[in-house]
């Protein structure tokens, strides 16, 4: 395609659809022309507000986030919504979920929703959700709700990016241990109690506050228990008050620019580290090369230190 | 000192203290003799089986690790002991613990043990850990403890330099909510129930048990769990008769070479990113200068691949 960048850029701030795909697209490709674009689009961006919402498989996100979507659209407030999968082969746009979850929307020029699934090796995921973000907030959407299934550091990355993380869980999932996985304890900003007409959401909702009693406050901020019934669109609307008051209580105490600040220095170190890996490691044999050195490190044929100055020698960084 | 590195590596070869203690120092001030040191000592590794001990704050850690330390000093093999403890601010051979800890073993020159703590920023902790485990590795401790408080990524990063790791928890601490932190249970290979004596014990092994048969077993092996009562040396045994069945399962299923593998996969792209990140935020403004360039983004006035671009380009590695 020969469409000028800054037209390109033109027609997603008007919210372009097509435009818009084409730009995830470019994105998820890692493309040259990606990064041209949100170069030029940055400037536009900051005025989103990033909701990240994570859980345990079977925790019903994907109805919550559309129910979120839908109570952010009554508002009027154009919405964006990022459903990554790292454990999923599948990407883009074209897979059955999102066609499925269009659906509801179908018409509705205010709402974007896009799938991400894996993505080749070293953490593309977490750059390239990041990345989708920022075009979304360039493209308008003043909510941009990013769903991720909370199981390992990728995803706990991903939803680093947010402003407000929810994470979700319901009863009787599990015994109640998928709460304490991997750490999504500490990255809760308002706990979710979703199926709360379940048997068991009393029980939970105990060892939940129990739990978050133990955990010191960060900047002031006790993360509440918000119970809901997505699927029956019950306690959406004091999730999105919940989620309203901690971006109140942000923007009031001034934390609000820390945050950004500690965001922009998190994102801008795993920009330079990809960058200069790839340089190293890049192309379609990178992983094959590093595997074949670890082989020759493993078996003690090479140090090591020479190995890695090797490999920086022969990728001419160093 | 102008210790010839070679004299200074068969000093280490030949387990004497004071060389590993000064080459443990130079590693920790990331000083180039120590690389150049481990380049030299390299193709004596490999013989050291290392075990990784984690676990939260109060749960007998290092009396577990003294009681492991001496049964293997028993059955005559030479033991390296590296306590981590990234929240502390303490570093180096000088603290009071290492002094109390190193009585019970003084005068036993088949035994060495060192404490390490917080190191600048940027992953060094691991990088230390890794560098110091080479070390007693070459100089003949064929069993190196690795022990870290089980909090964040920081320390799971160092226990899965681990050949073995153990998770240790106790009865009655923090509600049982300790176990589940941080992604704990899917780094254990072996599970240890310490202060078994303790009432909740029981409770506490069977809330356990239905975790882990929760999860998927790694290569066929189910973790076991393992009671012990440190403080009166009880199921040491039994523990190190775990750790041996782990080592064999692995040896045999030929698991083992790939594990090596993967592991030395990880510590070069480490090693790789580490490196390419210190020539651009080296320096001991390298901190200030990304603080400031995440403010100016933040704040909209610079996009972040220019930001990125400029900060290689400075440093002369775009």
């Amino acid at each position: 395609m020969t469409l000028p960048i800054e037209t390109w850029a033109e027609q997603v701030c008007a919210g372009e659809v097509r435009a818009i795909s084409r730009a995830i697209t470019a994105i998820e490709n890692h493309a040259p022309e990606a990064e041209a674009l949100l170069q030029r689009l940055f400037a536009k961006t900051g005025a989103a507000y990033l909701t990240g919402v994570t859980g345990a498989p079977g925790t019903g996100k994907s109805t919550l986030v559309d129910r979120l979507a839908a109570y952010y659209r009554k508002q009027d407030e154009q919405v964006g919504v990022i459903a990554v999968d790292p454990t999923s082969p599948y990407t883009g746009g074209a897979i059955l979920g999102d066609r499925i979850r269009m659906q509801s929307h179908a018409g509705d020029a205010g709402m974007f929703i896009r799938s991400m699934a894996t993505r080749g090796f070293m953490g593309g995921l977490a750059r390239a959700t990041a990345e989708v973000a920022l075009l979304l907030d360039a493209a308008g959407k003043r909510q941009v709700l990013i769903e991720t299934v909370g199981v390992g550091q990728d995803e706990v990355d991903i939803v680093r990016l947010a402003d407000c993380v929810l994470v979700v869980l319901v009863p009787g999932l599990g015994d109640d241990i998928q709460n304490m996985k991997a750490g999504l304890m500490e990255i809760g900003d308002i706990f979710v109690l979703n199926k709360a007409d379940r048997e068991g959401a009393e029980r939970l909702e105990q060892q939940l506050m129990a739990m978050l009693s133990l955990v010191m406050p960060r900047d002031g901020w006790h993360p509440p228990v918000v119970r809901t019934v997505a699927s029956e669109n019950k306690g959406i609307d004091a999730l999105a008050a919940a989620i309203g008051k901690f971006r109140g209580h942000f923007e009031k105490s001034g934390e609000r620019e820390r945050k950004h600040v500690e965001h922009w220095k998190r994102r801008l170190l795993g920009m330079i580290e990809s960058r200069l890996v790839e340089r190293v490691l890049g192309g379609t044999d990178g992983e094959a090369r590093l595997t074949e050195m670890a082989r020759v490190v493993a078996e003690r044929r090479k140090d090591p230190f020479t190995a890695v100055s090797e490999m920086l020698a022969k990728s001419g960084v160093a």
